[in-house]
């Protein structure tokens, strides 16, 4: 093998491909390929997700094993891959995958990243040096039987799998924080909105246990997810035939794969169509979305609630942050919700890029998977710290302001809905307007007037009954 | 009541609200709430779907029936109800539902449109005249115990399981079409592409196949969707807490409206999250949309391979549809594929306006629910459609073009991958390349240099065999 | 020419087309190739917008006379079929077109519908029968030296150019209202909020006023969309070419079409590009989306400031337009606000549409037009109704509460940035502080603790100074 | 002020604020806001973009040389923050800018972190300690007569105004790359295709040319863009009004800052409506989303063109990049096509985020200004990036394939259309079909039945004339 020193002293070793050659610095583990990749990528100046390259190590790791239990691969070469895959499935070498997470191919060239930093270690490991692909080649030994086109994704899957678990567990901390508040706020009554009006009386524990029942449906999905994501194309090789792929080989590395990752990964009936077919990533994507959508709903509440503090609603108080303006001295800001709701948007946004990309799919592959992994491994990262940091940093801390609560639900004509049922619904509208405009409340008026007696009216609107099912009395 | 001749001749009833009065055409069935919706709302020009308009009446003969059964509503008046609502609900009426889809309000406007044109209906059928409010009460009577909160929004998720078995039908015929071309073309070999990029062999039949294993996989959505909608907030009435609904009769016109639908429909645990949460709506939304991106796979897919019909890949031919071009003679185009992907980017775009309404939900309510209902039900519609004609109109009618896929394969360097487990990943990539720049075949290479014999090439390369899993030999 | 009585009784007559024959009922104007588009699709069953048949209309017009004025068609046939395109124009034959608006195709089966109709009622203007082709050709006549790809893309141009003439005087009728609520209330002062938390004062009218230099950027917007949408490719025929049109055709039909629209359409430089690319429709939908941003943050504030009307924050009040609910008496929601919202959420999901119709063009042609023709002039049609519906049926009748503001301004700590330039921002934080734990104004604490004296807090904190910029004084 | 050593040696500095105190490391340049917003805030593990820390420092230095000309603020103090804003928009300090690009509130954490380094840096130049905010306070001397509301986005619009004109340049280079091409191509006859079947002739030159003509239509958006985002509201400091900001420091810092960023920015006439309206985001993303629009056009039909080698189009060659398979020896794929692919879709999926955070603003702010900065700053890079890339490493090495072009020119069918002026439509027509079925071209069709002459068809088919506006002959 060719080494040289390059005129300003960096030592490097000349590799070749198809194209022809390229000097690579000597101690670097990666090779010609990702090279040119690093040379022809630069878009977003951000490196493939950390999980990914893990776990791709992992299907490597997997494909190495299997290939010398069929004696496909020589032993010793293949337990140096073998052990090179596990130190950077480790998190080592993180600083060796360089290549810019928008890609052109269908992640060939991060794939080919990992396939050369293992033939490295692996000669490395064996007693050989960096680049000595003779002894371990990153294509004919590390790549045995595999294809960017199965290995990438099967380790999409695998990290997306990884990654759903931690959101779960972030949603189970969030849905707790809520129910606890739930339980909190059992007894704060006040006023419940419709399209942002006064309508009937609500517990402020009932608003939180529906956030916290919606997390749940959140919970269930990403139970669903994980199990949408685990059919897996590997061992179909270039297309998904299969092609130089052992029949036997696909069963181990499938089998092998499965135990390495603790995920139970499942060979695809039509590996044809897993290798081509992005959808169960935008149904995936779908569900991401959904989370999105209520953690919306639960921050816009939050701040709508926390409104004022005295010229707003005003009726939960979140705990202070930091302070919020450079120019209005004491202003505190719900920021945690205002991050949560950006993190929604951000997730929404990236459902729409993995919608584009998994559409654009054509024949045999979606070359558009790297654009895919990038929105869909970053959309559940940041539903997890979102999730975190709205049960840790928000509602932990919320605090109820019950009498502000009582105030305005008086206040407010929320117990004519009550009152219809025994005295009309064109009758409690007459009264219900006359509130309005005269600031009297309904009570008050249906008393004057001798619509119901005190003793009614006392029956009717008890406030904890109107939070229930049932007719009054 | 007052009725009236006005100047133009048109008699008249006159209605009023808590605002006021108005003249109503005598014959209407709708009243006074449905008139001021028709004057308030002209966004799109287009009524509410009918599916939705028999869903609500259908809730409303069960809300009657209910009602009549404890006791809460007289008979006479209930069973008029009942009949009305079967009436509108086989479809009768259907011109006296003059509200814009796009309305303000969580759907009110509709709803009242149809309490109205329920209780004029039932004033006729116990022989009272329309208008006799004291006689059968739009609210009184029609809406007891109900509210537009929880009547809407299980009437649109009836209304969506409904046509979803529709769609699900029309999709079982899409996949049995794809699997009869299938097996149709289960001999046809073919080159694989990637990238747009000539790779390796396969079978016309197996896309087929890939294809109908994608649309299986949404048929399974789609009956996962159904599940997923079949949570009601039924007996919520306002926000979900149930005020002014007895529990009985809660029970009872979830049981009812489970019968009369004949959908497996269940009240939900917590019915103040089901009256404000839409995220099952985006949730569905988004298995609709990987259909929609199956289908755009599928016809970009058919459009390639169909291109030419001289200059093009040219390895299936499409049935004529329809001359293509008002200038080129003789010229016809893919219409159908074409006219799918554009209902396929249409429900990824209605995608977008459920997610917009579902994440602008505040409080006790999602006030933008029409728009979701809008989109919800067009899209599962327009799909349904689509699906249809793309299995009727297309591929039932698709020929393979076998001679021109051999020739393809022939030229391509297709069988270098077979090779490299024999000769090499390097020696193949010199091969692929040389074959390349000099217009001759892989195999013609390997022989000439010597690298293979005709024995190990015939026994390598068997084209079949390509499609299969498996190391050459 | 074939005219037969069908069993049923149609009578009918016998069409040809390159796929074969088809019977077309004797009355219809259309013809084959309209029929065989009906047949073929159905997705939608909605109709072409009838503003596109216009304009299509209005470019066969200018085409014929163009031809006629050149000596390549019969002055009789040329008028005929003038005449015809006038009536088409007028509105007159509407129910003639009966293509489904999501068609394959990039619009050749409406277009042919034009011709068809044209042909058919030019053979009765000239005394034929219709179906008399050879008296007048749908192609040979009618489509003279045109293409689907050049007249409709045009006609698409001049329907959008029209339907964004009358969406600009909807915005400035926007904007005088909201103008006029600027005047009306500009002596109302209030507490302005910053991310929903009370921050410094504003006036009520500063409010207003900012929404309508909101909308007054959308006029500009929109003025600037029809400049973008004059450039079109007529004359370029097939491909942008101008195969098959003489050059002084293409002169003369642009000027033609430019002066029977009243829109100064200019062709296209390159006319290639002007047939294949549509990025000018997604640059218009962009603008419109603008507007549709601006609409939606006008209405949420609405409906946040007249929130209540008790429990809310109550500031305004909007004019009451329907009964808001069936459940709750006396319950009125702010329901045009809510259209509007809808109608914004509406054209945001639209401009998906557009967006995922344009970048799917391939070569020399976008097959996609008819779907982004529906949504880009459904949007406008849809922002032309929101527009006046918010100005005449909201903001015109919005009223303020003036008290209500006084009181909300005085308790909340807004006079506290006013101080900081006087006392410091770190003593402003403590006295905004004390001020909320307290209860208590700011002003009271400022003076008890002796930090500033009467005079001083009274010429710092003059309400309308604290609107207008200066450091107090 | 406080300093002490930590049990683990690190020595800190005790600063305080609202809400309590914290300790700060001694050498940092941030303080106690950046630390408690750097804690808050985990979501993107990503900075703010350093061209936004650097147009904000600009805003700081043109407000403290304001401040300073005008008294209000010290020589010496104003001096050095403005040296120590030269220092930070020259790219120093850049490791102390460590609060999260996704955050709550309106930017005031990413501001203040700007304020505190300048104070800090401040105090150092002037000899005192950092953390001496008695000598340079982050809020009374750097921020004075400031507010996040305006300095904020002034600094965006700035950042974004400095990355769009770097986007003109690359758009410029890749408009002269394909021009480049149009003129090499100019020669090269081919057939057109429209909905992806054989049209009519057309020159690879022509379909440069259009390519180049739509980058031209960009280069003018992305002026106009510029234009749209130079109305500034620096100087209305909380809410627009200007509260605590002198009317002459106003003007004065407006001028400063156009001087000291080489862009022309004016002052907003209304300053409230441009505080808290974000709609111009919105119109500018569009613009760029019609770049995203174009160039995914451009790559689908570079992808398209190229394809092959062998079995596809493969009238265009381009430039080999990198070995494309991993299993496949001798595969190259279109890979920078496709990265800039998923570069367009990335940018229109930004445009959702900005739309979404666009359309979420409440009364007098925006609160979602932070993920708006990231998508919008984001979307200019990577079409920077992009552009680029696809001008130089693709564009300028691709190559004709002219045989191959005329050859399936010959076989098409695309010659009809010229004929269809002199033999009619419908014989033209009919001899496409003729043609068509039996695999013989028109011209020997035409000849053999005596349809038209040898004279006459070389008149009528003269190749290049058929890429040009005429009626043959």
């Amino acid at each position: 093998m060719f080494h040289a020193e390059h005129p300003d002293g960096q030592v490097v070793r000349r590799e070749h491909d198809l194209l022809g050659e390229k000097d690579i610095p000597v101690d670097a583990y990666y090779g010609i390929h990702t090279m040119r990749a690093r040379e022809n990528f630069s878009l977003s100046g951000l490196p493939s997700h950390p999980r990914l390259i893990e776990a791709i190590a992992l299907v490597k790791k997997a494909a190495a094993e299997a290939n010398m239990e069929l004696g496909f691969l020589d032993k010793e070469i293949g337990a140096a891959i073998s052990q090179a895959a596990s130190e950077v499935m480790a998190g080592q070498f993180s600083d060796q995958f360089i290549v810019d997470a928008l890609q052109g191919g269908a992640g060939t060239s991060t794939h080919m990243n990992v396939n050369e930093v293992l033939a490295n270690r692996a000669c490395e490991l064996i007693g050989a040096q960096k680049g000595d692909y003779h002894r371990v080649h990153p294509l004919e030994h590390v790549n045995l039987g595999q294809s960017t086109n199965d290995v990438y994704p099967t380790g999409l899957r695998i990290a997306a799998i990884w990654l759903i678990r931690s959101l779960c567990d972030a949603c189970a901390q969030l849905q707790e924080e809520l129910q606890a508040k739930e339980r909190e706020f059992a007894g704060v009554i006040k006023v419940g909105r419709t399209q942002l009006q006064d309508a009937v009386p609500v517990l402020l524990g009932q608003e939180f246990g529906a956030y916290a029942q919606a997390v749940a449906r959140d919970r269930w999905r990403l139970y669903k997810a994980e199990e949408r994501l685990r059919q897996v194309n590997l061992g179909g090789t270039a297309i998904g035939t299969g092609l130089n792929a052992d029949i036997r080989y696909i069963h181990l590395v499938n089998e092998k794969t499965r135990r390495f990752a603790g995920v139970g990964i499942a060979r695809a009936e039509d590996m044809v169509d897993a290798t081509q077919n992005a959808d169960v990533f935008v149904e995936v994507s779908g569900l991401l979305k959904a989370l999105a959508v209520n953690l919306t709903k639960i921050c816009n509440d939050f701040r709508l609630l926390a409104s004022g503090p005295y010229a707003g609603l005003g009726e939960i108080r979140l705990p202070e942050k930091q302070a919020g303006s450079s120019i209005m001295p004491g202003k505190v800001n719900p920021v945690i919700p205002e991050a949560v709701n950006q993190a929604a948007f951000h997730v929404m946004a990236s459902d729409m890029a993995i919608t584009l990309a998994a559409q654009a799919g054509q024949l045999e592959l979606n070359a558009f998977l790297p654009l895919l992994a990038h929105h869909l491994l970053g959309s559940i990262g940041i539903l997890t710290n979102a999730a975190k940091s709205l049960a840790f940093s928000c509602i932990q801390g919320i605090s109820a302001c019950p009498e502000r609560c009582q105030a305005l639900l008086l206040g407010s004509g929320a117990t004519a809905t009550a009152l219809a049922p025994h005295i009309g619904y064109d009758k409690a509208t007459e009264l219900a307007r006359m509130a309005y405009h005269s600031g009297r409340t309904i009570e008050k008026i249906a008393l004057e007037e001798n619509i119901l007696t005190a003793e009614e009216l006392a029956a009717i609107l008890r406030p904890q009954a109107m939070t229930r099912p049932g007719r009054g009395k």
